[in-house]
């Protein structure tokens, strides 16, 4: 069995878990206060230009899910695609803290500067939250992702509403990968993103960077009653400082694309197009239902939707997906055809 | 520099760091879905008369909060100990899902049935909040325990008055050492609780068992909606894996408590009565301002309360404790008298 | 200036008044619970065939806020259209109490059997919320109503997906004397409904109705904790007993239709179709910008959506509407063309 | 029977009702937008020297709920006298929205600088929520006021401390009337206030006056999001036309104070000693079970604390008590002791 789920299938690139062993006679300070991780924020920190807050969180849900609701007042609201991770796939977190999600219906999973500002036509009074934050993803839960322009462009719309921009960077290796795109330009283009660790070879860890000074007082504050703040914070850290090492970041984002990219040509050459166009590590197809069945025994993925006779399935690479792996299920696809 | 600060300042026990490695090539299912988190749970349900549900959470605070907003209405509330540490130290998390803590002053950190029977009087109508579960922390946040007739108490009366009781086992592993109790005995006297790995040799993890069937339904719904669904969840299950393997749960709670009286009786010896009965792994004592100074150089230590001329310490041992390190300490100890 | 703005621009009916001065030496007990609201229950009860809870509540809003809530645990979500009062104009009060409100969009305003049921596909998994409760209003926001055969079906489906249905009555009395429903035939086909006081003659007031047993327990706890509980709730019990003697409620509703009969009836005359079908008391119309500016100096009105050189606006008819209103209107209207 | 239950038991004082009269026929804008709201709020604003928000609430509970909501971000805590009402009598309403109280011990129901100084010590870190409103009641839930010295101390401290003062003026008519303060005074000693109408002769409402400009935007929209946002705002606007009237709201506060004073030392006369010294409108004392048992089959009053053998009752006077009232009591009490 192979697993083509999701980026997330493993424990951790091999050499992060050589760092834990490394460390794993030090004694550490709790709560993200200990040395390794001011120093590990500090190597983030040189990336970029702005002075910046960083914060290493568990995972995406309740990053996205502090970030929001630490940024809000209670009447105010969120932009997002309806593709968005924070209203499709994480239970209501958002809502749970009492904030509304506006949903824009959008074809490619991206928000565009025409699609916010109609959106916000219409929230003059009281009788109607308060748009504050466009929270998009990057790459986005279609496999999408922004250009530096496009970005430029929303980050400015954004000021000029006085309106937060928030990039969920749970995939955003490989949309650097794919895009050009360095940190820094996250940074410029945002208030706050999240550069993600899960998804891209490390054991669990999200590091939330903050660069609008609005939001940063008391965040500590805010993870800690989400629940959020790792007592062995020092184990995030160490998933960063690993990332951050020998480019391995940017490297394992480069290779879940490249693989996906083969995968891709090859189904293309077997005359199966993907729905979305691929550019990351995610690919989405429609097979017939007997052929998805098929498939499902020595594959695993995840059945996207079910349209009875026909199922879109979606197959996902990342760091550990290898050229063997690819070139089995290529040949399992054309045997099933 | 050592440190007694607290007991959670390593990354793991070796065993667990172990089998990490030997997991690393293996692909897993997300979200505690996979294979061997659904084993682990066996593993701990063997030990368990009762036919509970077993969730691996990443830590305390956000444990409590699930299961606490879980259980309760939005009119209900939380019965505490004043020291319980939902309501000391965990930022309001509990409040910030809508429910009051009802606090019951008291001495040594335990709950009574008179003291919780003296606290519900008076909630009768609808102008007041409905106690529902009452809380309890085992080991405390003094460091004391409960007995097993303490626990049977508690919970014949939290079901004669229609209350859960919720066990905090964030400590579990040294109360268990200290009491004689066995996780079986815990489950047959609270709805709910949990083993704490993060405190006792884990890299990360609670292991919450859920025994009372009302609790149960859409549990996973309320874990995701926290943000508390680990990705990797494969990577708590390890966790436990490594802890009822080889008797190790129960082995390094021993170890930490034989470590803390170690440096009891030596501080006796040398006229410093801890301020509470030591049995288990935390110690707090008072020392002169000038003393704790110098202690605090080689020594890494909470201060607990500070009277100005007088602080008082804690201190905490560990699985990572030895002897060595104890009686370094009690020397210089003895150094600054 | 004559008012079209609302249903809401007077303090009460008069024979309400009448009935506050009557009662205005006695001395009453508090929050409802006193011998008058008891015996307003009554009433109402009497007129239903089920055996349910009632509840008077100050406004609509906080009405919506508490059933949803309190029906809801916190991973449950609300089903509505897109028009939905607690989604457009209720600034997030629902998502407030951490719950999201899934949205279908739809021509005017009532939701379907088909339409809920499509909705309901893909919400099978812990990463998404649990739709448990159905909101529609009746009448709804744009002036349509609900037939019996509707809400018979609407409610068949709910309870065979073990859904909610509550129904929003705010206003109520137009939808009823429309539709030739009773008070009954809502009670049969819903979970909780609510007689609404404040747009058919009231001073203030929604008499809130609750069939479904599992929503009757703690209702006043949780009314009280919203902030929802009237001290003086025999205030609110004085409306509801003007509005159920003589036929009072219904009577109102028939004269608020007849008066937008009215004006419907002359608008077409002059050429003007309103955008929906006009059934209850609203009439939606569109014409120039500068036919509105004109209009708006002798009447107030809202203007619902501005299209720049057109403008959709609202009129609304009530208890306190006269012919002579209506003529007037009419002709001043005919006057502009 | 008469009733000594509360100042909340009649419809309203005859000049408001001849008022909600004399306006039956106007048509008003909704939601508080009409010329008798902005009229009205004029007159109280030119009782006060600084530039302030007035808005009109329903009742306490939602005033103190919407207010303390708005003030506070998500891990900020409110410090109140355990004997505070937002703690006591509102359901957990305060900690619905998210928010701890810290509870001060106190034995006449008012804070002072040193209590909450203390009080303070200890949150300095992320583990525990941020102090950042003081509410204190005003008259105190035991009947006692606060002296112009006594706030400007506590309005002095908070400053100092970054704290908001919140006074819950839900009796602050008799508080008033005792004190000698003016309502400038209450708006130089505090962030935020509200006069209370509904236990002070008004049919329902509470006039919110907020002077800190921090607390001013966007509280409409919390007002509308927390359900307290009344359609029909001129019915609460014609309450405050009518207190401010002819002194009305104070004389009304000077009689309720005048009829407890006499109720006191014909109870003292008695030799009955109220358990609070008895300074505004509300009298406890401790009577015999069997004696409160023939006491209620006559008069009305709340039963405060249940001691078993005795019984500490509670009778509160308003506008609407007479002096006949209060010698029928004193003659009664006197005959069955």
């Amino acid at each position: 069995m192979i697993s083509f789920k999701n980026d997330y299938s493993e424990i951790a690139h091999p050499s992060i878990l050589t760092l834990m062993q490394k460390h794993s006679q030090t004694q550490f300070n709790g709560y993200g206060l200990d040395a390794l991780s001011i120093s590990v924020k500090q190597t983030i920190q040189s990336m970029l230009q702005a002075n910046v807050d960083i914060h290493f969180l568990v995972g995406g849900t309740i990053t996205n899910k502090v970030l929001i609701s630490h940024a809000l007042r209670p009447y105010e609201a969120v932009i997002s695609a309806d593709t968005g991770h924070i209203f499709v796939h994480e239970t209501g977190a958002i809502e749970s803290t009492g904030h509304q999600i506006l949903l824009i219906p959008n074809a490619n999973g991206k928000l565009t500067v025409p699609l916010i500002e109609e959106t916000l036509k219409g929230f003059s009074d009281e009788h109607r939250v308060l748009p504050k934050l466009v929270y998009i993803s990057n790459a986005t839960e279609t496999g999408t992702f922004y250009t530096k322009a496009e970005l430029q462009a929303l980050y400015r719309f954004c000021q000029s509403r006085d309106l937060y921009l928030f990039i969920d960077g749970a995939r955003l290796g490989v949309a650097l990968a794919a895009s050009g795109l360095t940190l820094n330009d996250l940074c410029e283009n945002s208030d706050a993103f999240y550069i993600g660790g899960t998804k891209n070879g490390a054991m669990l860890g999200e590091a939330l960077v903050i660069k609008s000074e609005s939001l940063k007082p008391f965040f500590r504050h805010a993870i800690k009653q989400s629940g959020g703040l790792l007592a062995k914070g020092f184990v995030a850290a160490i998933q960063f400082e690993g990332l951050f090492q020998n480019n391995l970041f940017f490297d394992l984002g480069t290779h879940a694309n490249a693989m996906a990219a083969q995968i891709t040509s090859g189904l293309i050459h077997l005359g199966i197009i993907p729905i979305y166009p691929v550019s990351t590590n995610q690919i989405f197809i429609t097979l017939k239902k007997t052929q998805v069945d098929i498939l499902s025994k020595n594959y695993a993925f995840e059945i996207w939707t079910d349209h009875g006779f026909e199922q879109t399935i979606r197959l996902v690479t990342s760091w550990f997906t290898t050229e063997t792996m690819v070139q089995t299920l290529l040949k399992d696809i054309e045997s099933i055809l």
